[in-house]
C-alpha cells in the first residue's frame, strides 16, 4: 500500500479542479492588482461604497461553491474601488502607510507558505529573528535585546506595559494578578489612546495611568512628572513605568527621551517608548537626533506598516532584555513541548506574547527592507517632512488659513478662518470642509482638535505624494471653505 | 499649478522604476507559488533550515536596495523550502490548517488594497461585518450578536474573558481596574493554555482560573463545577465566567454545552465557548450535534485558519450582545472622531477590541467561504474525522501499538509499546519516533501526554490527506520504532 510520496497526481476537493484555469485567473488578478498600484493616483482618493454594491455583497452565508472567475470579478468591481485610499498620492488622513508593489509579492508568497508563526523550528521563525535583530540595531539596543512582530502599536504598547508591570510589581503577577498593589504609570496628555486601552485591559484601569501636562513644545513636562511620581509615592502608590511618545499622533512631537531615561534610571522606573511612526526617523540621518536617548529605553513600540510602507499589518515590540519578555509570556503545555525535530527552536514566538497563531509578517518586512534598503526608506521619511514644511509655507500665503500648531515633523494642522464666525461655527465649518474634500475624491485630510479647536489635519506618511499634490489640496480647501461658509451663513 | 488628478505618469522612489519588468517578476513568483500548492505532496513534509542557508539570510540590516529578481530567487531557494509543512498532505502536527490556492489570491489582492481595518468607512469594514454575520448564523446567535476578526483563538479568548469580566465585576473595570474584587472563573483541566495566559495578562492571575476535573469522557465535570462555584462564593469570591471547550486540543472532546448553559443561567455566569477548531463541526451536519447548546453562549471563539483552511492568520470572537463588546472597548479620541465622510461608519472595529491597526482578514475569509461554500468545507471536516477512525482501525492491527485515548473526533493518540520497557523508557522511545518521522520528511505527527504518558499524536485538519497517506504513516512508525528500540536497548 506504501507508495512513492512524490507520486502525482493528488487532488483535494478544496484545491482547484483545473490548475491551468486557476493559473489564468490568478494571473488576471495579479495584473489587475498591479494595475491598481501602477495607477495609484488615478481616480478618487476615496469614495463610499454605494448601497447597491453593499446590498450585492450582503448575501446569506454561502453554502455552495462559486467559480474563481466570478469571485475575481466581484472583487475587482465591488471591493477594490471602495478602499480607504491610502495607496493614493493624496491620502493624508491619519497615520497610514502607502504600501508598496513589492510588499504585495511578499504577501502572495506568504499565503502560499501559509506558515503559523506561533512557534516551532522553520524558516519563517528564523526570518522573524533576523528582522527583529535589524530593528534592534536601528535603535542601538544591546545584544540582550529581542522582540516580537505584532499587528501594530496598540499590541506593542500592551506588551511593553505588561512586561514593565511584571518586573516592577514585586510579586508573581502571572499567578496572583495585580493583587491590589496600587501600580501607577505616566504618559503625557498627548499620549496615544492605545496606552490607556492597555491599562484598561490589563486590569489596572485607566486611572492608574497618570496624565502629565506638556510644556510649550507639547513635550512631557519633566518637572511635572517628577512631582507626580513623588506625590504617588507619598500616597502609598507604586510607580512602575513612564510611557514616552516618539512622534505624538496629533502633531508629531518627540518627548525628551534622554531626559526621561535619566529620570527613569534615578526613579527605578521602566521606560517604554511609543514610537509608532515617529521612531522611524532613526533611519533618516538628519532627523535621527529627535530620538536621541531611545537606545536607553527598556521597550520600544514601532510600526513597519506606517512610515516603512510594509503592507498592513506589521508592528513590533522591542525589549532591551528579551529574557524579561520570556518571564512574562513563556512556558508551554505538554502538547507543545520540544523534543527535537519540528518542535524545537527556543524560544518560540508564543513565549514572547499571547498569540499561538500568528501570520508570517516577517516575510513582508524582510522583503520591503531588502528591496528598498534603509537609506531609501529614510529619504522618503525626510521628504515627507520637507513636504510638510512646503505645505506650511504655501498655506501661509493665504490669510484666511491659520496654521494651528507648529510644524515639527510631517503633520500640518490648519484652520480655515473667515472673519465673523465664533469658535463653534469655525469648528463646524472646518469639519464640513474636511468631509467635502474627502467626498470630492480630490484628497483625504482628517480632523483633529488643537487647544480644543477643530482643525484640518494633513499627516504626510505617503511615498507617492509629489509637491504639486499639495497645491491641489490648497485649492480644494479654499473652494470647499467658500462653499461651506455660504451654507453656514445662509442657514 | 492644479493638474488633472488622473494625469500619468507618476513615480515614487519606492515604486518599481520599470513596471513591465516588475510584472514579469511578479508573474514568475506567482507561478512558483502556485507550483508549490499544485505539488503540495512532493518532497519532504518538513526539513530544517540548513546552517548555510540561515547564515546567508542573517546579514546586517540592509542599507541599499536589492533587485526584485534577486529577492525572488532568495525567497524561492532559501525560504520556501523550509516551511512548517502544513500545506503537505501528511502534515498532522498540532491543529494547523492546510490553506488553499484561492486564499493566496485573496491575500495578494488584500496587499494591493493595503487597507487598515481599524476603522473608518470603506469596503473592507463592510466585508468584515458581512463575514462576521455569516459566522453568527452558523451558531444560531440572535440579531443582537456581533464580533471581530482577530489573529486567532488566543486573542479571541482574551477578548471573551475581558468582556465577561467587565459585565460581571459590578464596578467600572475600565477606570478602576480589577480593584481588588476577587473575581474567579472556571475551565476544565483540558482547557487551552491561551485561557490561563489571558488571565495572566488581564491582571486577575492564573490562580483566578479554577481548574475543574473531567469525567471519564474528558468533559468538564458539572457536579465538580457546581461544588467549586459554591465553595468560591462561600469564601467571599466572585465567580464570573465558565470557559467551555468545543474540541479540546489534546483529544478533541466537547464539553456539555447545553448543560453548561443551564448551569451558567442558574448561577448568573458568563458562558464563553472556546471552539478554536472544534466549533467548525457546526458546518458538518453529522457532527453538528456535538456543539448543541452553543447557541446559548455569551461569547464564542473560533478560527478560520484551522479547519476552514483560510490562510494564516484569521480567528474570530463572537459576542451574543455586541453592545456589551462596545462597552468594554469603545470610545475614540478627537483625532478619530467621525464627522461624516471617510471617518464615519459606526461602530469601528477599534471599538470592538484594542487594535487600531488591523489587516484586511475579511477578504480571505470572504473569498474562501464564497469559493468553497460551507457544504464542501463541512464535508472536508467530516472526512478528516472518518480518516481518524480509519487510522485507529489500521493501528489496531498492530499489537505493538496502543491507542492511548478514545478517538472521538479527528485526533488519534497512540503509543509504540514493545515489551520490556518501563514508562519512562517508553516516553523516550515515542519522543524519538516522532522526531525521527519528522526528520525523515515522510510525515509530521506531534507528541502529547495522555495520563502523564508521552504519545504520538496525529491531528487531522488537512484537506489534502488521502487514505493511503495514513498507511505510509504506520509504516514510518513501525520502522522508526524498531530503530529507536535498538538504540535504547543498545545504550
Amino acid at each position: 500500500m506504501a507508495k512513492n510520496p512524490a507520486d502525482p497526481p493528488r487532488s483535494s476537493p478544496l484545491d482547484p479542479a483545473d490548475w491551468s484555469a486557476f493559473r489564468r485567473e490568478a494571473r488576471a488578478l495579479l495584473d489587475q492588482s498591479i494595475d491598481r498600484l501602477e495607477h495609484a493616483g488615478d481616480g478618487p482618493v476615496w469614495q463610499p461604497m454605494p448601497d447597491r454594491v453593499q446590498a450585492s455583497l450582503a448575501i446569506p452565508s454561502p453554502v455552495e461553491p462559486t467559480p474563481v472567475e466570478r469571485l475575481r470579478h466581484e472583487l475587482v468591481e465591488s471591493i477594490l474601488p471602495y478602499a480607504t485610499g491610502n495607496t493614493h498620492p493624496r491620502f493624508w488622513g491619519w497615520v497610514h502607510g502607502t504600501g508598496t508593489a513589492g510588499g504585495m509579492l511578499a504577501e502572495m508568497a506568504s499565503a502560499a507558505i501559509n506558515a503559523n508563526c506561533g512557534g516551532r523550528n522553520h524558516g519563517a521563525i528564523e526570518l522573524e529573528r533576523i528582522v527583529v535583530g535589524w530593528a534592534c540595531s536601528w535603535f542601538g539596543l544591546p545584544a540582550s535585546a529581542g522582540g516580537l512582530l505584532v499587528s501594530g502599536s496598540s499590541m506593542a504598547n500592551l506588551y511593553g506595559i505588561a512586561i514593565a508591570r511584571h518586573h516592577k510589581a514585586g510579586h508573581d503577577i502571572r499567578a496572583k494578578g495585580n493583587a491590589g498593589v496600587p501600580l501607577v504609570a505616566y504618559a503625557s496628555k498627548e499620549g496615544h489612546l492605545s496606552v490607556s486601552k492597555a491599562f484598561e485591559l490589563i486590569g489596572l484601569g485607566r486611572e492608574a495611568l497618570r496624565t502629565i501636562p506638556t510644556d510649550a513644545g507639547l513635550r512631557m513636562d519633566l518637572t511635572a512628572l517628577k512631582t507626580a511620581i513623588a506625590a504617588d509615592r507619598s500616597a502609598g502608590r507604586k510607580p512602575f513605568c513612564v510611557i514616552a511618545s516618539a512622534g505624538t499622533v496629533n502633531s508629531g512631537v518627540f518627548d525628551d527621551l534622554a531626559g526621561l531615561a535619566d529620570l527613569c534610571a534615578a526613579e527605578g522606573l521602566w521606560l517604554h517608548v511609543d514610537g509608532a511612526f515617529g521612531a522611524m526617523v532613526a533611519l533618516a540621518p538628519e532627523l535621527a537626533p529627535l530620538v536621541a536617548g531611545i537606545e536607553r529605553a527598556d521597550s520600544i513600540t514601532f510600526d513597519y506598516h506606517k512610515w516603512l510602507h510594509v503592507p498592513y499589518d506589521a508592528g513590533c515590540i522591542l525589549v532591551r532584555d528579551q529574557a524579561l519578555q520570556i518571564d512574562v509570556f513563556g512556558g508551554r503545555p505538554d502538547y507543545l513541548a520540544a523534543s527535537g525535530g519540528l518542535a524545537s527552536g527556543e524560544p518560540w514566538p508564543s513565549d514572547l506574547g499571547i498569540e499561538l497563531s500568528r501570520s508570517f509578517r516577517a516575510l513582508k518586512v524582510w522583503w520591503t527592507l531588502r528591496e528598498q534598503g534603509t537609506r531609501r526608506l529614510g529619504e522618503a521619511i525626510a521628504r515627507n517632512c520637507a513636504q510638510a514644511r512646503l505645505l506650511e509655507s504655501l498655506l501661509r500665503c493665504h490669510d484666511i488659513i491659520e496654521i494651528a500648531a507648529p510644524v515639527s515633523l510631517n503633520i500640518v494642522c490648519c484652520r480655515y478662518r473667515p472673519p465673523g464666525l465664533d469658535d463653534a461655527a469655525l469648528d463646524d465649518l472646518n469639519a464640513r470642509i474636511v468631509v467635502a474634500i474627502q467626498e470630492s475624491g480630490v484628497a483625504v485630510p482628517s480632523t483633529c482638535r488643537i487647544a480644543g479647536r477643530l482643525c484640518i489635519r494633513v499627516c504626510i506618511t505617503n511615498h507617492r505624494s509629489r509637491d504639486d499634490d499639495f497645491a491641489l489640496l490648497i485649492d480644494a480647501i479654499l473652494s470647499a471653505g467658500k462653499r461651506a461658509f455660504s451654507q453656514i451663513t445662509a442657514a
